[in-house]
């Protein structure tokens, strides 16, 4: 496989998990941060690590939520809370995984974790109900 | 239900996950730094949060593994990987979730995971064949 | 004990060290994300951490506050700022728990935790002259 | 040497790492917080550290961003990321360092770190553009 | 106060915190790796930080082993359990501070921090009973 | 530039940063523990991150030591030391990084980086003897 066939199939990878709109407006932020970081994502992020077929997409989605809440990095989990939804996860899921680590990483974990969740959950709700 | 109950059914749990004679073995390890460290794992870890019915067990001990990991927590590390074993994960399973977290939280999460976790098989591969 | 005695002796907890209308409207924001959150944290972390006789309550506060500033979990933290000053500790004790462990976790986070603590103390003077 | 020398030299070489005004003001920030803080600021990190004449401070600067992007200290390093201006690295030289550590810490913390080193490159220009 | 000053008053504290047969052995084992490295810890860490008024020694002992244990430096855990109890702490002191972290850092830190401990206090026997 | 150009620069590149036989060695181990992860490491990690032209590769080392050694990932701490100095970095190049980091990142991670280093070179000299 050449770096640009891996390059599609990340780009693929990211509208199916984040949907057409959301994929190329978080890609345009990372484009305008630094051109590379958006290729490197798109191509081995998305385009190798997502794509392999050894675990189901809403079981990736969950452990990288754990992951990233755990070391709270912020900007990554917000994006991961959102990929989750489009992988088949439900808001339970979320809440739920981030549950699941409390005892192991700590409740302040869990509480920004949570709040963060329900930050992009209403978000999601608000917008859906503008484009009805 | 009471602490009482909270207190088996946790101490149930950590046996289905990892086998009485293990789960004896880690236990009094607990008891012999601190009892009610002991008591607390059992109780509100196992009995409480590992009880939950939301997720299946398989996931979380995915998501568990992924959070210790990215955390460098060696001991409970390893404890969860063997968890993961007995609650239907495969060691591929094991082995793509931290394939999985790479570009999340950096290669050496992943290679000091792996290094854990192949050790972990090994000693698993020896056990069987000796009490075969 | 049953559960619903620790949960019990947790929310008085809760209220002896934030007060009453402060406990309340943090449980509040707890229900809001996650009703179980609440009750662990009520029920585990203040009927049974919290409740522990082995050290004093200030000393408690200070060794907490230690930790979070460590890892950065700043909504955590500043509730324990707050807990501090309701559990007996000065200002002073926890500007100085802070240059403490400078050295040990490096100036950084010496300079977010006294940021923080700044805004709390502003905060309670604010609220303080308002009420009189 | 004093401890008044070391502070003196501290000032310096704040001063030279940030210009006149900045230092003034970032300085005066910490005097507001915690006056100890400020004092150790400046003579033992910038009055005895900064001034070791073992690596370049271009180097010093680089690998200290390396380090705080690493654990997210944001104040820290927003103020790292105008020393290091200051010490003659360019730009690019941030952003490379920032992409440099992507696989060893993970992405995250490399979109964190550009996200922030391009706010401030905006308000350097707009500074620039300003006083001009 | 001159540098020389604070470097004799570390080196006195260093000696009452730990005895003066085990301080001086820890200061070789900085001299051997770095004599500066050494010089930064007699000089600023315990000359200054240690010296100041404002918390007694066993306070500032436990809210050290609390950030340190949270953040997984080894090292200078084991050293600081030492620390503590020179500086009047309790056994029981040091285990009642990692259980009060437990669910503020994670079961893990609890479980690493306890296993340490137990090592130091066995050593301290094993010494007490030879040089009796 | 294909997938497999990139595999061969890679694998180039870390025998010029570490020597034809310790490449071989660490490689060896990769594939050992799971040959995807040798895969990702020889590609992306050396042969696209470390393969950029933007910063020098002793510059590279300097600061990838510092982001490793702030997280206490061993094991490429260790693999990075050696990097380091097939790079063009003296030993006193890391001394220095691990020192520049003390206020930054706490003086715990600059005492077990330079325990790390002092053990790679002493390594290094007794491989070098013994060779000879």
């Amino acid at each position: 496989m050449s770096l640009e066939e891996r390059q599609r199939r990340g780009a693929q990878v990211l509208r199916e998990m984040l949907g057409v709109e959301q994929a190329e407006r978080v890609r345009q932020s990372w484009q305008a941060i630094c051109p590379d970081f958006d290729g490197y994502v798109t191509e081995f992020l998305a385009g190798e690590i997502w794509s392999r077929p050894g675990l189901d997409r809403r079981t990736k989605s969950l452990t990288t939520i754990a992951a990233l809440a755990a070391l709270g990095r912020s900007l990554a989990l917000e994006l991961n809370i959102r990929f989750a939804l489009g992988n088949g996860a439900t808001r339970q899921d979320i809440v739920e995984t981030l549950l699941q680590i409390a005892p192991y990483v700590g409740f302040p974990v869990t509480w920004e974790g949570l709040t963060l969740a329900k930050k992009v959950f209403g978000e999601m709700d608000r917008s859906t109900t503008t484009s009805a």
